[in-house]
């Protein structure tokens, strides 16, 4: 590849700047990490000024480049680079990490020009494997690009990302490690022990092209290779030195995390002018606006710095992705039970499966929208998502035993205006908790179902029970927490679901088959409930969702014919919770509220009524006990297993009768 | 190598029962995973038969081979195994899965044979490592073999697990993958693609062997091989076909988990019997007798199955590594902050964040027991583990940034006798919440700790923030969740958990430094409080733990000066919670209770004190409020964070004014 002089002279220059502005805006934060941004300052050079494409102007712009910095700590020489490109003016850099400023100590989406929100390492190639993916369904040009630290290579996620993209043949995404050897605390794993990650990265089906990283000239002969990428993704290992340029600190341990303190500001920033005494900053400028203006690589050009600034926001105002949200949130998708194929399942004399009953709406929603896609990670007959695979293959991606790409990918495809649907096992979805928690930082708009909830799958035993699956998806901030009984419950709140475009969402499905409750034409909403029992002789209001729902209606039956009344409510949403019905019925019941759930009492739907009711607001008479599952399960038959956790029919007959 | 016809043949006749049982048990159970079973049988009966050496009178006996069951689901050929062995009758066999039975569906602690609770896939080879860890620390002989499946190949923790164990030289790891080319609902990732998974490993360091699983003779020529590894850790990639030796699902899609039915099993059987129809059964009780007294490579002999049978229990009546946990538990371990040589930054005049009076604490416990041991994920430096690395580098173990095999490496020292600490920012343990999870299935004693809680970090912005790792670390059963505000209370709850040999403890820890609280000679219990501040006159009880409660005790200053006096409790012992106390407090405090955290409402400490006072027998007349985090944070100072979620003194003040 023929690279003028000049290119490369100016590029040098960019990363001189963005070198400089690093470690200023650092040093102004009095936090933040400049040396993994010295390292990486010519990659980004080499990326932002010439190897991407991109309408700056239009962040969204359906075939822009996207780039994901997946070593998040490493953001301030990206916002440093989007000072050059005229987005940000210097004072705006100088407000790094201030809290009214966008610019956060890592990538969130109040900056708009953040495709993820990263700095839990390792999380960045499965979501630029989705964005990808995204662009080869939809016949999109652009390429991903995903900047990796070295550190984070020890992570098992990335290598899950690896071997996804390279089943997937994701020609169109190209990763680029900064390999500073130097983590945290010590060297990383490889050090600078290239030709291992070379091999580990070419055995996990890449091309992969080692290069200087400090050398611009070889960073875009590895870019321009990568571009022309037949069949397999391309990772460039660019070598590098952490801090590089600045020779305090250049290649040597202590320094991560440090910012350059205001007094030795000056003297940092010679020390780094010397080192760099051969390149010119004097006409960046110029040399910005003809790079963005004639380079012919862009999308678009962009001169005029003051209407980018204007036209394109820095605070995002809500989520990622917006353009294709507006798209996706534009038209409700709606699905109509009585005219689904499936209909007859849903009758009022069957039982049927919450997680079946899942599979049967999601299929209905990728009838009702080409937005919908759905992800597996090898459990498809057990979520029943293979209903939906079966009319939609094309649109159903299966990311094998591997719960952290699956929501990775997930992410990037919601980034790039897909509504994904994520299923598996409640119980592994731990296994992604963290990157469920970054999209909820991301506010991602990811559906997620976990199947087989509770000691009520039986005989599989405690590996395979979700018992603190409401915790953790309730510690997502605004996140969407559902819990249906029946079928035209879960039906009906699944196309909740796809209409959910503000986070987390999240819906728990029982494995055993149970009866429809509901009429069809039943109506169901996100912070509802039911109140399916009631009569102005309640002594007690009993709550529940999902498979304790059926033991408290035998229950209710039992003391029924004992001459004890109960108020039953189906909390079938737990977050948002309908605390004010609960209260209400409660009120009328007894003051007395017994919460039962297949799930341990921490972090539950026990703990979420208590609260809801305990304040000075709720009316301080009522009373909140919780059953749930409060030790270790095993193997045995479902209904052994309710009885010893205590959460049957029986358990809760003898504790409503207790107290009265 | 040379080996017997004679013993080929036995372990061949062995392998064909392995099947026969394996069928007959999930019949009986009516649920579980036969075909993987068969896949799996020449494997079992290479290892159990004739590879691993181990004393069967004795299972904790120091230097018996180790076996770890990576595909949990894979389970019942193991209890197969141990039919032969004589520890288990064939009615026991036949209670697979049954309530009362030891013999769960996936591998928990209550049969005692079990290494490790699996079925959660891809966890079974850090915790091999971390057996194979603690051999090379101590000087054991013996190997650890993990038996994992292909499907289980696409989780990233199994490529941590093996980047660690190739960075740790460990030549005593051997790993099996039964490559059976099939999952549960399609073909796994690499299918038979034999030559990409040998590829895998070898680029990870490991000396790989590919063998014909269904070969006894090729198996245990390669095992031989693998126990004379020289400083790589060994993998054995076995071919194998799912459903082996029955033509109707041998190889085929759609028998994952689907045991035979009774009716067909007599069929099932014979066609496998005419399969195999050169392999004799007949006097396979004696080939075992004669196995296991005379073969010469087992470290006792075992004759007399009644002996077997009486003097090993089934099911472990405790937790796993009974005999080093003895050993372990035997003293208690005791610190003395007065002698510690660091005593000076606990002067009641001093300020210390808690996150390093834990390290101080932790090296002081490494002086008093060298069963101790750290764990990381480089950041020592951040979490002050490197306080115990500086004295004791032999027993500090740097995982790279590696959560999910951090906890499983300690998961397997712990069961070989060590007392693990791992420590990493709280908010980066929900990488690790499934291994975390299994450990508490597992009833693993782990002690850990997260640093870095809250939006009190500040500039650094929500991905590094734990703030919903009390409710993720609550709901794991028997856990001990403990939350210290001040360097005195955590120097002594580290002492504390280094004694907590039931299960998982976890310790919260803060980044900034916070005032000395106590006298150093208060003393500090799990499950207990401290009110700090009461009077008669009380108008609120407020209850904070960590960093709110110097918020709160400004706020009591400040409430004082207007002539409002609150009490003040300390709930450093999250869980288990002393409610007892604070229901006393409370009822002398106008029945008011408002829990201030610096953590998601969500599972946290406000709703642990709200469910416990809520009940019945609290006294209905007891209200709870929570100040806790509701909305994503961001970057900014500590101060305007905490102010923003609403939990800073000033917040305090007005809820506690607006109720009055």
């Amino acid at each position: 590849m023929k690279i003028e002089n000049k290119k490369i002279r100016e590029l040098q220059a960019r990363a001189l700047q963005l070198r400089i502005d690093s470690i200023r805006s650092t040093t102004a934060s009095a936090s933040g990490h400049p040396t993994t941004c010295l390292s990486a300052a010519d990659i980004i050079s080499a990326l932002f000024f010439e190897g991407m494409n991109f309408d700056l102007e239009n962040p969204q712009e359906k075939n822009n480049d996207r780039f994901i910095l997946s070593k998040g700590h490493g953001i301030p020489v990206v916002y440093a680079a989007y000072k050059q490109l005229g987005v940000l003016s210097d004072e705006e850099l100088m407000q790094l990490r201030q809290f009214e400023s966008p610019l956060e100590g890592h990538p969130t989406s109040r900056f708009i020009h953040n495709e993820a929100a990263t700095g839990s390492l390792g999380q960045g190639l499965a979501i630029g494997a989705g964005m990808a993916l995204q662009a080869k369904q939809d016949s999109f040009e652009y390429k991903t690009y995903v900047l990796l630290g070295d550190g984070e290579l020890a992570e098992g996620s990335v290598w899950e990302a690896a071997a996804f993209a390279s089943h997937e043949s994701l020609n169109n995404l190209i990763g680029i490690v900064d390999c500073n050897r130097l983590g945290q605390s010590n060297q990383t794993l490889y050090g600078h022990d290239i030709d291992s990650i070379v091999k580990r990265f070419e055995s996990f089906g890449w091309q992969v092209i080692s290069v200087d990283g400090h050398d611009i000239e070889q960073l875009l002969s590895a870019l321009a290779t990568a571009k022309q990428a037949k069949d397999k993704p391309v990772m460039i290992i660019a070598k590098t030195f952490k801090g590089y340029g600045v020779d305090e600190f250049e290649d040597k341990n202590g320094f991560h995390g440090k910012p350059v303190k205001k007094e030795e500001l000056e003297s940092v920033l010679a020390s780094l002018r010397e080192r760099f005494a051969g390149v010119s900053l004097e006409s960046l400028d110029t040399h910005a606006s003809r790079a963005l203006g004639t380079s012919g690589n862009k999308v678009s050009s962009q001169n005029d710095k003051q209407k980018v600034a204007s036209s394109a926001p820095l605070v995002s105002s809500d989520l990622q992705g917006k353009l294709y949200r507006e798209i996706s949130s534009a038209t409700t998708i709606s699905i109509d039970l009585t005219q689904d194929p499936n209909h007859k399942f849903f009758a009022s004399n069957q039982t049927i499966a919450t997680r079946k009953a899942f599979g049967y709406a999601l299929a209905a929603l990728g009838r009702a929208s080409k937005n919908i896609v759905a992800l597996d990670a090898d459990v498809k007959n057990s979520t029943y998502t293979d209903i939906f695979e079966k009319e939609f293959s094309e649109r159903f991606i299966q990311c094998f035993i591997a719960e952290q790409t699956m929501v990775g990918v997930a992410t990037g495809l919601q980034v790039r205006g897909k509504i994904p649907f994520v299923a598996t096992f409640g119980a592994f979805l731990t296994r992604a908790h963290d990157q469920i928690r970054m999209a909820g930082v991301g506010k991602n708009a990811l559906r997620i179902c976990g199947s087989h909830c509770g000691v009520s799958i039986g005989q599989d035993g405690p590996s395979q029970m979700a018992l603190e699956d409401i915790a953790m998806m309730r510690s997502i901030p605004d996140s969407i927490v559902l819990y249906p009984s029946d079928g035209i419950s879960t039906y009906k709140l699944t196309e909740c679901m796809a209409n959910c475009h503000d986070g987390i969402s999240y819906l728990r499905t029982t494995r055993s088959a149970t009866p429809i409750l509901y009429a069809e034409d039943e109506t169901f909403e996100i912070g509802g409930c039911k109140v399916i029992r009631h009569s102005d002789e309640d002594k007690t209001c009993v709550v529940a969702a999902g498979i304790t729902l059926y033991e408290v209606l035998k229950a209710y039956e039992i003391l029924k014919e004992q001459g004890v009344l109960i108020s039953v409510i189906d909390a079938y949403s737990v977050k948002p919770l309908d605390s004010e019905t609960i209260k209400d019925v409660a009120k009328k019941s007894g003051n007395r509220v017994i919460v039962v759930e297949d799930h341990y009492p921490e972090g539950g739907l026990g703990e979420a009524v208590s609260l809801a009711l305990s304040g000075e607001h709720a009316g301080s008479a009522i009373t909140v006990e919780s059953l749930a599952v409060t030790k270790l399960s095993r193997s045995g038959k479902p209904e052994e297993l309710m009885a010893y956790a205590g959460i049957d029919a029986k358990s809760i007959v003898q504790v409503v009768l207790l107290r009265l």
